[in-house]
C-alpha cells in the first residue's frame, strides 16, 4: 500500500475516494485458497487400528483410491482457479466496491469446491441417477464461480480498474478465454443429462485447458485474424 | 513496512514509538476472515452412502436446505464485516495498542459467527422458544462485535490514527454509519422478545444495508443539511 | 521485500547473504496464529436436536459455561502472545537462521495452546489431581514458549538484526520484561504443586500483565533508578 | 508489488508479460504451510472424561506418547520444507507460469505430511509390514515433493528468475544440496525394504540435515576443489 496513493485517494473525490489499492482483497483471496487447497487434505483419512477386521492397511488404503483421486483433482482444480484469478489481478491495479463484492461471491462459489468433490468422491462408484446429480451439483458450482469473475473482470474493465497501459489485445484475448468459462459449464451440465461420465471428461478437459498459462486458443484466433487482415492490408497497398 | 517510518518510529519519542504501521494488524485479520469464512464450508456435510436409508442422493440433499441457506448468509455476514473493516483501514495510517486490542476483541466477536449461524441452521426450525435464544445470541454477538468496532474508530479519530488529510465529513458520516451498527442489534434484541421472525427480518436488513458501499443514509441526511444550510446562507445575503 | 536490499544481500559476502527481510517469517507467524485463534471456535459445540434429551436448549448451552470461558480465556492468551510477538518484530529489522529456527520452535510451542487450554475446560471442574496435571501442562506449554522467546530475542539483540538506531535504554527494558515470562511460569509450574487453583490465579495475573503495552514495572524501576542517578549526580555537582 | 514493474511488465513483450512478482505465490504458499502446521495440532486429542475407564488422566496423557512425537516431528519436517523453499525465494526475484504450476505441485506433495505422519503415529508400533508401508509412503511423498522442489530450481535458474547478480558459486551450491533430496528419499525408501527402522532414522538424519541454514557440506566439498584449483594455479605460476 504506497502511502501517497492511500492519502490522494481518502483527500480526493468521492468517487476516486471508493478505489484503492487490492491488496487486501487478495490477502483475504490467497488465505481463502490457502485453507481450501489444505482442508482437502483432512478428507484422506488413516484407517483406524481397530477397524481393520483382519484387512492388511495396505489394502484399506488402497481401497480408499477414490479419495486420493478427488484429492489430486481437486487441488488441482483449486489451483487453476487461483492461477486464473493470479492472472486477472495481474492486470488490475485498483480495487472499489463492487469489484469486492464479486470477488467474496466468487470466493462463495469456489469454497464449495471441497464440498462439490466430496459428493464425486464418495458417489463417484454409485448408481448412475447419483453420479448425474454429483455432475450437476459440480457443474452449476464452478459455472456459478465462472459468472462473477466474468463480472469482475468487466466491471474491472468498464470501470477503468486496470492498468493505463495494459495491451488492448491482450485484455480482449483474456475476456473471451474467460468469457467461455461458464458456457462451457453450462455445456457439462446439459452432457450430464445424456451421459454423465460424458460430462466429467468434460470437466478434465477443463481443467487442462485452464491450467495453460494464457488466452492460447483465443490469441491464435486472434493471430490469424491479424495475420489475415495484415495479408488484406498489404494486398491493398 | 516502509523502513524509514520505522527506524523513525523506533528510535523517537515514547509516545510515537508505540505507533506502528498496521500492516500486520492486517494480516492477523484478514487470516481470521479467511478461516471464518472457509469454515463455514466444513458445515455442509456430504450424507455417506451407508446412510441414505433407502432415500435417494438428491432428497437428502435437498433436505439439508437450512444448511445451505446458513452457509450463504454466513458467509455473506462474515464478508461483510470484513468489507467494512477493509474500508475503516483505509483511513487509518497507524496502530498502537489501544488499537490491536480493540481489533482482537473485535475478531473474537467476528469468529463466533460460525457459531452463532450453526444454532440457526439447527434450531431455524425448531420451536418458538428456541429460535428466540438463537435470535437472543446472533444479536448479542454481533452488537458486541459492533460496539468494540465503534470503540476502534473513536479511538484511532482521538489519537489521530487516520490520515491527516482525510475529508473530515466522511469520517464524521462514517462514525454515524458505524455507531448505529449496536443500536440496530439491540434493536433487533428486543424485537426478539416480541417475535423472532422479525428479529430475523431485521438481520437481512441490516446485511444488505452494511453491504453498501459506504453511508448513504448519513450522507444523504447531511447532504440535505447541508444543502438546506446553504440555502439559509444564500437567504441571508 | 525492497529489491535493493535484497540485490546487496544476495550478491554481498557470505554471512550478509543468509540476512534476510523477516517479511515470510511474519507471513508464516501471522498465518498460524491467525489459524490457533480461529481453531478455538470449534470447540464451540452446537449440541445436536436429538441429544437435547428433553432439556431446553437454553439449559444445554449454559451448562457448557466452561467451553465460553475457556474460549476467551485462549483467545486473550493467543492474543497476547501475538501483541507481544508483534511489539518485538517492530524492532527486528533482518532475520537469520537461528531466529527462523527459534521462531518456528516458539511456533511449536503456541500452537499447543488450543490443546492445553481443551484440557482445562474439560478437566476444571473434575478432582484436584486432574486440575494440577492440566497446569503442568499448561504452565510448561507456555515456559517452554516463554524460553524460545528470548532465545529469539537474544539472538536478535546479539546478532545486530535489531534496528540500530533503536533506543537501547528501551531494548534492555523489554529484554528484562520477557526474561521475567519463563520464570513466571516456572514460578506457577511450582505454585501448582501446593495449590492448583493459586496457578490458574497466576495465569490470569500474567495474561493482563503482559497484555500491557509494553515494559511498564521495568520501565518505572529503570525510571526510579535513572532519577536516583539523576539526584545522586546533581547533589555531586 | 512494485507499480512500475508491474506497468512495464504488463505494457511489454508477451514473454515479459508472463513473468511476475513473486510474492502472490508466496503468499499462498506461506498460507498452505500455516495451516499444514497448525493442522497437525487437531490430531493430539483430549481424552473425555467419560472415556478414560477408571484409568488417570496422566495415564491417559502418557500412553498417547506417539502422538507427542508425530505433532514434534511432523511440526519440524513442515518447518524445514518451508525454510528451504524460503531459501530458494530468496533468490527468485520473478515468477512464471511454470514456477506457479510446480510450486503447486509441490504444496500438494508438501500437504500429504500430516497425512504420512498421521499413518506413523497409529502404525509405528503395529507391525514391520505396517511399519513398512507406512515408511514407503512417507518416503514417496517427500521424495516426489524433492522433485518437483527441483523442477522449480531447475526452471528459475534457466529462466533466469533469480537475480541477475546473485553469486552463481552459491547457487550452484544450492542446486547440488537440494539435487540430493530425491536421491537421498529414494535410498530411504530401499532401505524401507530391508528394515524400515533404518528408513525412519534416515529421514531423523535428514530432517537435522536440511535444518542446517545451507549447502554446508556442498560448499565444504566446493571450498575444498577451489583451494586446490587455487593451489594448482599458484604452482603453476
Amino acid at each position: 500500500m504506497r502511502e501517497d496513493d492511500e492519502v490522494s485517494a481518502v483527500g480526493g473525490a468521492t468517487r476516486e475516494e471508493r478505489r484503492r489499492d487490492p491488496s487486501r482483497v487478495l490477502a483475504l483471496t490467497d488465505g481463502v485458497f490457502a485453507i481450501i487447497i489444505t482442508l482437502l487434505v483432512l478428507d484422506l483419512r488413516v484407517p483406524q487400528k481397530d477397524s481393520l477386521n483382519g484387512q492388511s492397511l495396505a489394502t484399506v488404503l488402497a481401497q480408499q483410491w477414490p479419495l486420493y483421486l478427488a484429492y489430486v483433482l481437486s487441488f488441482l482444480q483449486v489451483g487453476v482457479v487461483w492461477a486464473n484469478h493470479h492472472t486477472m489481478f495481474h492486470y488490475i491495479r485498483r480495487s472499489d466496491h463492487v469489484l469486492l463484492v464479486c470477488n467474496l461471491m466468487l470466493l462463495l462459489c469456489a469454497a464449495l469446491l471441497p464440498f462439490t468433490t466430496a459428493i464425486f468422491a464418495e458417489y463417484g462408484l454409485a448408481g448412475r441417477s447419483d453420479i448425474q446429480l454429483a455432475a450437476f451439483i459440480y457443474s452449476a458450482a464452478l459455472g456459478a464461480a465462472g459468472i462473477f469473475f466474468n463480472l469482475l473482470w468487466q466491471h474491472a474493465l468498464r470501470a477503468r480498474l486496470v492498468y493505463p497501459n495494459a495491451d488492448p489485445d491482450r485484455l480482449h484475448a483474456l475476456t473471451w478465454h474467460w468469457r467461455l468459462v461458464p458456457v462451457f459449464y453450462a455445456i457439462a451440465f446439459l452432457l450430464a443429462l445424456h451421459s454423465p461420465y460424458l460430462s466429467v471428461c468434460m470437466y478434465v478437459a477443463l481443467l487442462f485447458y485452464y491450467a495453460l498459462p494464457g488466452p492460447f486458443v483465443v490469441l491464435w484466433m486472434t493471430g490469424r485474424q491479424s495475420r489475415r487482415r495484415g495479408r488484406l492490408s498489404a494486398a491493398r497497398h
